[in-house]
This record gives C-alpha cells, structure tokens and sequence, in this order.
C-alpha cells in the first residue's frame, strides 16, 4: 500500500507486525490514533514504551514483575512447599482469578515443542530442578495444557526431579463445569470415569 | 484482571483502549511485545508518537501529509479542474490504488450523520465551497458510500455549491465487476439498468 505519509506508512508497517493484526487493521489502528486527542496516543506509546523497558521477571517464579520478585513470591503467607508448573504468565492470572490457590508458581516459559524449536533448554526447567532440590518443596503440581506439548513437558520435568521426595501431580482433567456429556469428546469422557472422585469429595470442593 | 505488574496494566489499558480490541486480545499483543526483541517494540512506540507529534494534514485537500501540502495537491501534473469529494483518507488510498484518477482529492473527513452527532460543521465543508468559489475547479467527483449518510452530505455540498458553475457527478453506482446478478440487490440492480451506458463506451473504459 502507498500511502501520502511515510509516518503514517511506518507507524502501520509497526503495528501489523502485532499477531493477528494485517495491513488493513493497522491502518485502521493508526486513522484511529490519529483521530483521538494526542495525549491518549502518546500515552499508548509511553505505556509500552515503559513497560519493554522496566518491567522484569522474578528472579524466583519468572513470572512478571515491577521488582525483582513477585507480589505472590514476596508475599509470607503463600506456601512454599507447593509449587504449581505453568506455561506462561496468563496462566498465572488464570489461577489466580480463582483465589483457591495458595502455593508459589513456577513459569516455564513455554512448552517443550521440537515442531516449534523449542527444547528444554529454552525453558526455565533448570532453576525449577534447582528449587527443588533446596528440599523446600513438597509438592509440584504441573498445570500445562492437556496436549501432546503439555504431556511431554509434564514427563521430561518429572524425570529431572525423580529420586528427590517430592510429590508430582497434574490438575484434575474431565468435563468442564456446566458442559453438556454428549459434547464431550471422547478421551475426556474416558479419562473423566476412569479417574472419578468419592462422591462427598465432590460436594466439598464446590 | 488483577496483573502481578502494574507496568503490564497500564500498557494492557492503553492498547484495549483500540477499537475491536478487548483485554484479552490487549494482553496477548502486550505479551508479544514483551517477548520480542526489545529495540521491535521501542520501534512500534517510537512511530507511533512520531506519528501522533509530526503528521499534517494537507491544507488544500485535508489529506494525510507529511509537510503542509500533500504530494498530490503539490503534483503539477495533476487536474487542479477536477475535485474527487471522499470521505476519508483511506478513500483516497483506494482510488489511487486504481491509477485512474488523475485529479485532486477533497477529504471531508466523514459524512453528515445526525445518529453520530455529526453535522456538516464538523467535516471540511466550508474549505471545498471556497475552492468552487475560486473558478478553478470545474467538476466536483461526489465519491461517498452509498448509504443514506453519503448521499446526505453529497445533496448538502449540492445546495452549497448551487449557483456556480461547477459540474457535479457521483461515482456509477451498480453491479461490482465479477459479481453474480442473481445475488445483487434489488436497489442496485434497478440503479444499474436505469443508468445504462452505451456498449461501446463499456468497451473503452476497461
């Protein structure tokens, strides 16, 4: 596209290299910046401008952090003998929003995935082996998506960590609240029988 | 969503503040940026208050420019005699892609639209009438959409503009080159028998 402006032209050239934004949204992105008060564009740009510069990870969990280590870190009362394996930070906020959890976390950073590149030397498995041989933690519960990626990270850190006393869990897989049965596809159907709860453990958890 | 960092939020704010983005689509683009190299998102930043501080807008035609008088209104090769009236600058784009046009652009900036709150004093009206006044301008190009809105503001500069001697025309409207009769609207298919043209001047024109 050849545009009058070569500003308006960059600035579209950098927002459609965002995921899942194309020329033409971009476009629109940018008339839309143009068109509101200048102060709300150039706090757009500040924000991220300040964000890539000072945020960090914690040096701990790897999770996002304004500090060195992490509110859910720092914090006294979460308990640090149980650590949940997440894949990225969003799953974070995920079981965060959930308020049931009181452990640490741990992110990995990714999934170990050979079609995408990405061996377990990309992820931040060594300072997780590291945290557990501190003998600090009881339990680790992995808490990876259900797929074939998720599987075999699950596997490749258990094996890391076999021969220290530490108990390794996976969250529960079955049909999601308020689903239908007959939608239900049929591995998870099976796994959801196969691995079904005491009936007075199921009211208590609720 | 409660974030662990408050750098995060603010930028997640800013960019959901975007329209057709909401907080998760926010945080997915505010993730990315975090992961990519951090010169690409300084770069994305950077073009956008760049483009916010430094952009113009053509002070004869109200195109995107980056000096006072655009690149096609500086064009001496261009007919100053003949004023295509669009909407936006996007408009323009489209119509330039075509390498048809060989005028100037006259971008009102929107179309009278009572619903929106938008009257005619909110688009570049008063500038296109001066321009008829001058003389210079022989034929007025109305190319708005053809929606109730468009041909409002095309009827108001009509009555604006009545009393001198500039030809008005509006872009043909009928069936889209590559389109199926059967599936064209009843409006459209009508317009388009009405406003027939001779065979061999359909011939020329392609």
């Amino acid at each position: 596209m050849e545009m009058s402006s070569k500003l308006l032209q960059k600035a579209v050239e950098e927002i459609s290299q965002l995921p899942g934004i194309g020329k033409r949204t971009a476009l629109r992105l940018a008339l839309h910046l143009l068109k509101q008060p200048q102060e709300q564009s150039l706090h757009l740009a500040e924000a991220i401008k300040k964000m890539r510069e000072e945020i960090q990870f914690c040096r701990k969990c790897h999770n996002i952090s304004d500090v060195e280590v992490c509110e859910i870190c720092a914090n006294p009362s979460r308990d640090e003998s149980l650590i949940c394996v997440v894949e990225d930070v969003r799953d974070v906020m995920a079981i965060e929003n959930t308020g049931l959890f009181k452990g640490l976390y741990h992110v990995l950073g990714g999934k170990i995935s050979p079609i995408d590149g990405i061996g377990p030397g990309q992820l931040n498995i060594t300072t997780l082996v590291e945290k557990v041989r501190t003998g600090v933690v009881k339990e680790l519960i992995f808490a990876l998506s259900p797929t074939m990626e998720g599987d075999t990270t699950n596997f490749y850190i258990y094996k890391q960590i076999k021969g220290s006393d530490v108990v390794t869990s996976t969250i529960a897989r079955g049909i999601a609240v308020g689903d239908e049965l007959e939608f239900a596809d049929e591995v998870t159907l099976g796994r959801s029988i196969m691995h079904r709860v005491p009936f007075e453990s199921s009211l208590k958890n609720n």
